[in-house]
């Protein structure tokens, strides 16, 4: 596909994107254009005063102790019906680990579960996306992620922003993800790891992006993958951080900090429901890539309602 | 290959073999029978007794800052020359990665450097290992494990003595690894991880060796697996821990000890010096699963001379 019919699809051309990226055939790293926090100065901040500086210059925050051990139960046995196919859920939301028949992740979880619809509207966590991200917010993706025992998969690193801008459509960095604990997460079974301060720098990647390329969209580790120079250049500035705590743990995350995760070889399986809330005034316009948009159940294009808070306790 | 023919090549009948493997179809659990530590009651010993009591208890013990700084220097200055192909190495001794042309283990180190031959037979080392294990010593094993950053791959769960059992001909428990660390093994590069405890029990694996399998020594991880159930037992009542240190610790565990590690997605590569060490009492004999012996390279069978310890500093 040559440049110019890519550009034919893109809502602004790549020179004038301040985050193209998948263009040039070599990667670079540029400076964040948009804030971190953008409620700064208004008024109910869910957080202290050093919460909210953490988040700004690292790019994520652990709140452990969000959830109360009762809530954790009942997200867990939700979790279990899942897996004993007790809802109906829409097959294509369902991802597979790739060797094996075990559950990996399951999309679109508010609308499998009443009881998670409920968990990502919950005040607790509402009120923070919605201070952070300075306005209202909707539900741009939720999923339930499964790493299995003995053989969970690593993920690579990776930048959300770069995957939803490309892919997605979306415009800024004005989103951020809340990851709810609903197993241990420990320094063995593959925790969460994070660049602290890499949210504040944006990596292009390089495009290998043959025609046929573009018809396995789910194939997404083939895409957005950072090159190892950029990586060793922010991690070398900002160090490694993981994201350990027991059950109820909350992990807020920038969309563009570089995080990824290790594989599983112990019997404890990590599971963790991910929200991803993004300003409705950042909703989704044509995907930056120039291809055709991901489904509904990855990328909310239709329905951005924004969520009301509710407030606790869960059921 | 029947049971009959596979008996006439063991040296014990499996129903003799108190770790016989990889024979029933299904695995099992069984107590140890030898001793983990040689030593108790006789003079001499390098390590303290709580030390000694740790090894006992848990199967392996950890010792910060054993080489000094200039020390670990002029080791890495060695790997780097191995990686430039400084040195005449058999070509049968390097393995590389799966999935990448990236260096994954060099054996018989002790053969190409004299610096690691040096190393190896250190009385720092050698005292402890002559006192654990009862004796005089000689190198089954040496190897140098180099697990690139970005793309080292995991290993699976496993002892030991089970492969130096089957595979090599180990008779009985009496053999320790120890592990030189020569860059940082922190909690985020992929370190050892081991299974407190459990070097007391002996899981037995199920073989699924159609003849052909026979041919391919080399592709370990299809033999020798622990079972889930075994691991999880195993895991549950020991824990886990990690071995994590700067350049210069040193790791020694038993031959028996469950062990793996996850993938390194970090920039940093984690490089280790490995010795085993096994009881010149103990040489190998004809393998107990009945197959022809692997290489010398893997499991010295010839040189089997007991070692003479060299006193501090290294070179």
């Amino acid at each position: 596909m040559s440049m110019s019919s890519r550009s034919a699809l893109r809502p602004v051309p790549a020179q004038d994107d301040p985050y193209a990226s998948r263009v040039l055939d070599r990667p670079s790293i540029v400076a964040r254009q948009d804030p971190v926090v953008y409620g700064h100065g208004s008024a109910g901040c869910p957080l202290t005063p050093e919460q909210v500086r953490v988040y700004d210059l690292r790019g994520f925050l652990v709140l452990p102790g969000l959830f109360s051990d009762a809530e954790v139960a009942r997200l867990q046995e939700e979790v279990a019906h899942f897996r004993d196919g007790r809802f109906e859920v829409d097959p294509q939301t369902l991802v597979l680990e790739p060797d094996s028949r075990e559950l990996r992740s399951i999309f679109r979880i508010h609308a499998a579960s009443a009881l998670f619809a409920r968990l990502l509207t919950d005040a607790r966590l509402l009120s923070i996306a919605r201070w952070l991200l300075g306005g209202e917010v909707y539900l741009h993706q939720s999923r339930l992620n499964y790493k299995p025992g003995f053989l969970g998969r690593e993920f690579f690193w990776h930048s959300d922003f770069e995957t939803w801008h490309m892919e997605d459509g979306m415009p800024r960095m004005r989103a951020l993800s809340m990851s709810i604990s609903l197993t241990g997460n420990t320094e063995f079974n593959g925790p969460l790891m994070l660049v602290p301060g890499s949210h504040l720098r944006y990596v292009t990647c390089v495009g290998e992006t043959p025609a046929e390329h573009y018809k396995q969209s789910l194939r997404r580790q083939e895409y957005g993958v950072p090159d190892k120079d950029s990586l060793a250049t922010l991690i070398e500035a900002g160090g490694l951080e993981t994201s350990k705590g027991p059950p109820g743990t909350v992990t807020l995350f920038d969309c563009n900090v570089m995080h990824g995760s290790s594989g599983n070889i112990t019997p404890f399986p990590r599971v963790n429901a991910f929200a991803v809330y993004n300003a409705v005034s950042n909703r989704l316009v044509a995907p930056f890539g120039g291809r055709p948009p991901r489904p509904e159940f990855i990328a909310a294009r239709k329905r951005v309602a924004a969520l009301e808070p509710v407030d606790p306790p869960l059921a």
